[in-house]
């Protein structure tokens, strides 16, 4: 008796399911982005792989876009149609020898000193929500045991270690968000270059199911989705299937590159770019903390953005709707270049004063309109937070009302004006040591609206 | 008008060649063996791939068969039932370290100094008619650029270069005919192990059609097929389609390692061992010049067989209407031990003189029972050869004619009666120097039969 | 006869430069330190060798002194009564096998992104007046050209270039002055196990010479030279040739390493202490930016030391008249990690604001005892110059008078008053973005003496 | 009392042996060669060092003697003069890249297979008497832990071992006398190229005196004494010590390699040529089973001198009262490669039956002047040994008497007949198998003289 109702219940349930999304992009868009990730708006984005044992790229840019990438090493070195190729060749003869390959590397990658538990706790420490690991890169080369790749991953070979099940693992319980990049093409795969129905049937879509039933991951991150349709890659049958019946189908978010003109599937993305302002849909920006995504032992100090910069870089695209994924490139051993962890720091640092403002809020859609790019906002219900990157004397916010102003890190009273629908704020005398926060300074408005 | 016709002569030839052999044992079994192999006697046998870089074995034999083949290199260090796992294991640790794993080898494998030409000069030099290479073995890894084993072939890893391809072209440019050992089974190949279908499907049978269609070889000598079934295999389909359709389709020999309980396919074959005296079918006796087929550093000279002792076993084998395989172990390095080349090169020389005796002959089916262990018996047409493996004063051999009798790569006269059906033949005086040859002497009985 | 006028003159130079100082120390010590040196007050020690490769030590400093210390790598490997001993050859045998031996990273040690310009601006950036390499540490390699270390130095072996050189070479063109660090023993040298007397004689005073007429160095730092007195060092000697004979007889500086008791030769050293502030002599404070000397990829952030605090650790020293020389580990690669080139940034910017207070100034030996540990002095001439590390409304200083009062970096007016002998501060309204400096300010008074 | 008799004793015996050899070539050359080397015969030379690790050279002799040594092989990647440089240089950049120097080999000889007891056994199983081993060749890489090449020696670098110490235990123990081969000139250390005599005094004489201590072998053999005088080498001295002075003065044996114009020191050497039949002094012939000296991956069977070459080289050699001293080239690895094994062992075997008629012989020095180039002679006391290298039926010998005439290693007669001095010797009916040996065989004829 009772075993004949759940069957109903579970049939009605799958029906329900199966009917709510279709593949079509008119259908999958309709799907809400999923809150958690539109409250986040900070994340770590993680490029680790075989180029990070030459980790090396120009640090000229003079083919445009990502001639400084090291994770693109292995392309520079056979693109001999760039103004840098002779260049990544002169670097891999003179280094490796024209007899070292590419994969070769694969022996060198070891990642000796992993400690994923230390990994998540900078991350957390930094104040990030969630965390994208290059599953897979261009190169073809998985970070899991993925036995499409054989002996072409981190299980098999070089490290001999599940790296992403590994990470996952030590984000998740520390609460944050686990997501992975994942290449849909692969630069020199001969399935892929022969078959690509092949490859889409037998490689690619075994090995993306395989790590959301394995990992169930957050977010899915594909790229490299230029070189063919949405058809091809099969994208919507995929979507599909990961929101109406995947173990994530009610947490996971996806970005916008399954091969349908980067207007489809999930948030919008943008990368070392202004990030777009529509506001139509949610977006993320990334970019390394350096020029490079993967790491480039080429770059100095002069290529690592300062915290002050990345500080600002997270006020102005939260302030406009936006999440930023900011990069960091681990070295072939496993460890975090100090620098990075010094930047992810400073960023928690400023975070733990100035949160308040950053989580959970939106862009203030009716802003004034201003030259003035030291004043940012960003609204959370009724509160509307004012950032300043420079300080200043006095501000005047057209357009709100009041309740009380306060200057987020500081117990001092803040002195303001309202004048008919303007407040103006003085800012309070703040001496060194009386205000623990730096680069950027927020003042909350409570019940501007 | 003419295109026409050949229109209709290609139909009518394919409908033939369909019919010709159906997927049944009784059908494929019933395909008689290419007469070329039968005649050819003397094959080399060839073990190469990464197990060559660590190259080595116990010489002790304690679990049996093969625990002496470093080929098996990898497995030995898993394998824990072994008694001589840790005997692999304390030798893999000290020169290698327990963070090195079989799949690191293949950075070292670089095959820089191999030169395929010469390797065919060696090969033709010591009177073989064929080879056979290990296209792939247990451990999965190609030495062709095989597109299901990405990475894991020697075309992308190690010599970067397609191993398989330059040697079967500089082989067959001297007229011996190439072929590829194949094995079956993958020890770790996880889509074997998690769903041997699929495997079997997408990754076995493409890769043998590829080395037919690409190289057009003469054998395809599978192994490692006692893992499954022959039904699971796909077997009889795979030859159903190499002895219909593919460009091999007249000249292809296989061996009877198809699953089908070494009945079945091709000839016969036997490793180590005293070959297969039925008659009943062709077949072939496999094993290396020292007791392990790759190469193995361990072994000193008292591991390898003498020249006089592999002139013996051709003898013996050739007597008893079966083929030597005889197994070369190259070094990572492309080369071929001096050792083995000076083994070849008296094989040949041996062969120079007495290879009428071998090449085309059949046993002597109705040969006196002995237990004379020194005398051997080969025919060809109505001749007899007797082969002498100790020289002696008196040869006597019942039940045959003689027309003739002559003592190959001996002008002098050879002195013989003839009483009865018996003819007992006299030795000549044969002192140092008349006589190029030793180890072993041939005397052809003309008209014999 | 021009030439004999010639060598009369040169008889007379040399006459008096061979009577200045005695290979006593009472002579030695009597020569002045040259005041290049007491006023240059910060310095970059750089710690570089084979043992950059591991570049690894415990975090533990479970042994007091030096545990942590990855330059000593090879004889943690070898002391088996240190309780670190376990965790260093767990380490070593883990990553690199126990078949390989510490001379083995020398074809490891590779360099291949050494760019000493590089270095050499980013050290005169950081406000440092000299640098100090490490020639040889207590393994005995040599990161010269040593003829006495033939294929065990920099230029035979693993980078096969003259690092020492080549950066030295690069600092002076800069302006800054250069030095080299260099171990009077040698921990494994069979020489100086079994002959220290050949050791010193063949070995140790050859390079020595050897260093110091070859790049002529303004600074030679012995070290390791508890292991023998003075006199089996020769130390005295060899001094006396260097204040009397050698081209840099009258700008070198040396410390007090010299196997006398730490009391003599030249300024004194401590390392990771509080410094001397005796006040008797010059003296040298050294440390690594992080709790290592040599590059240790087991340290994360957290064994850093701040901008702050190294800031502060300057003006302390600096106010006890001593010098500060901070260490940088480099990588075996030869770049200098991005967090040691930002904090050398960070030092060079303060130094910017506020060098004028610490080049060329003396301790203020009648400063005011006091318990706050937030305010500093020093003076240079009649100039008094305070610090503050924590910024305070009001200062109050006794015993000096004022001609004037400024905050250095600061436009403004500093208002104070005179009462009796004492001069009270008041700071002035320092809001962000008013004053570029943070971390510590420095009040200078005018005619304050 | 009895101890100021032993005194007295004491003092005689120093005098007598300080008088036995002055520095001169006069008095050094009167010393008798002992007589355990004239009558060894046949001896053993080991090249290994680093250049086994490439272990390549060209097979091109085209800049005459040597272009195809491997042990040069530093030499030719330097020596822009030579013909085969440019040949030499394309295989070290291919195969290790041009950051890859001779130095960096160091840590890739590992000699981990090697078996010193396995060698000796090889040794004496060949019938060798003697054996040498290349202490230190012209890259000045030390095979025994000497203290003068710190790190530049295989107990500190590769091998981590002292292999010349283990060798010589080995050999020792099964009977064979054991020498060393030691360059004098080392192509690239510094201190030889720049202070001759200070590496004569503090580098080589320590060295030579240090081998000579510590192991007491019984042969010397010096070489790379072409580029300075027996002077500057303090040849005499050092010879001086060794005859008077040390442990192995009665037993030691040194070569004529010591700069004097090589007629001095001790007996005559030879390389790959006819030797040096002037019978005046004791001589030796030293060539390679192939064609380098130290292991060359290039050479194939073409390369190698076959068994019966080298039986007719020991032959001819011996009959010419030299010795040979014939060179294998061991692997990187401690292995001796099987070809060479073989070699030794034919050697073995036919020495086995001929040896009476080579150890403790000399040159029949009246023997007949003839054309014949395959018959050769020696005699011990009364008795003359005739070798004949290609079967004849008669042979005549004039000049000589005999009482009996024998085949060794045959049981049967040998018919003889003697007319005026003449003898005439019929060789017995030898079908095969009646006799084991091959490729030469001796006849000895008893009371001949």
């Amino acid at each position: 008796m009772r075993k004949t109702i759940v069957s109903i219940l579970l049939v009605f349930s799958i029906t329900i399911t199966y009917a709510q999304y279709q593949p079509t992009w008119q259908s999958l868009d309709a799907r809400p982005i999923p809150k958690w990730f539109t409250d986040a708006k900070f994340g770590i984005f993680i490029h680790w792989g075989l180029y990070s044992v030459p980790a090396w790229a120009t640090n000229s840019n003079a083919d445009g876009f990502g001639s400084n990438y090291s994770e693109w090493y292995w392309e520079r070195l056979n693109n001999k149609k760039l103004k840098i190729h002779k260049e990544f060749v002169d670097f891999h003869n003179k280094n490796f020898g024209p007899q070292f390959h590419y994969q070769d590397f694969a022996s060198m990658f070891k990642a000796e000193l992993f400690d994923p538990e230390k990994w998540a706790k900078i991350f957390k420490d930094a104040g990030a929500k969630y965390v994208v690991l290059t599953s897979k890169h261009h190169d073809g080369f998985a970070l899991w045991p993925s036995r499409e790749s054989w002996n072409w991953n981190a299980a098999d070979a070089g490290p001999h270690r599940d790296l992403a099940g590994d990470l996952s693992e030590a984000v998740k319980k520390t609460g944050l968000h686990m997501g992975f990049y994942y290449s849909l093409y692969e630069w020199y795969n001969p399935l892929y270059k022969q078959d690509v129905k092949k490859y889409v049937d037998e490689h690619m879509l075994p090995q993306m199911r395989d790590l959301v039933t394995r990992y169930k991951p957050d977010i899915i991150w594909p790229d490299g989705e230029w070189d063919q349709s949405d058809t091809t890659w099969r994208s919507r049958e995929f979507l599909t299937w990961l929101y109406n019946e995947s173990a994530v189908k009610n947490t996971v978010v996806t970005n916008d590159r399954w091969g349908g003109g980067r207007n489809h599937g999930g948030f919008n993305t943008t990368e070392y770019g202004s990030g777009n302002a529509s506001l139509a849909r949610p977006w993320e920006e990334c970019r390394g903390i350096g020029e490079s995504f993967g790491y480039n032992r080429n770059e100095n100090l002069e290529q690592y953005q300062t915290s002050k910069q990345l500080i600002h870089m997270l006020i102005d695209i939260v302030s406009r709707g936006g999440n930023l994924l900011l990069n960091i490139g681990p070295a072939a051993d496993g460890t975090i270049p100090v620098i990075m962890q010094q930047r992810l720091k400073d960023m928690g640092d400023w975070l733990t004063i100035n949160g308040d403002a950053i989580y959970g809020t939106t862009a203030w859609k009716e802003s004034p309109k201003q030259k003035d790019t030291t004043t940012f906002y960003t609204r959370k219900g009724n509160d509307l937070y004012v950032f300043v990157t420079e300080w200043k004397k006095q501000i005047s916010i057209p357009g709100v009302m009041a309740k009380n102003v306060t200057l987020l890190g500081y117990n001092g009273k803040v002195n303001f004006s309202k004048k008919a629908n303007n407040i103006a704020i003085t800012a309070p005398n703040l001496v060194p040591g009386e205000h623990s926060g730096k680069d950027a300074w927020v003042y909350k408005i409570t019940n501007a609206f």
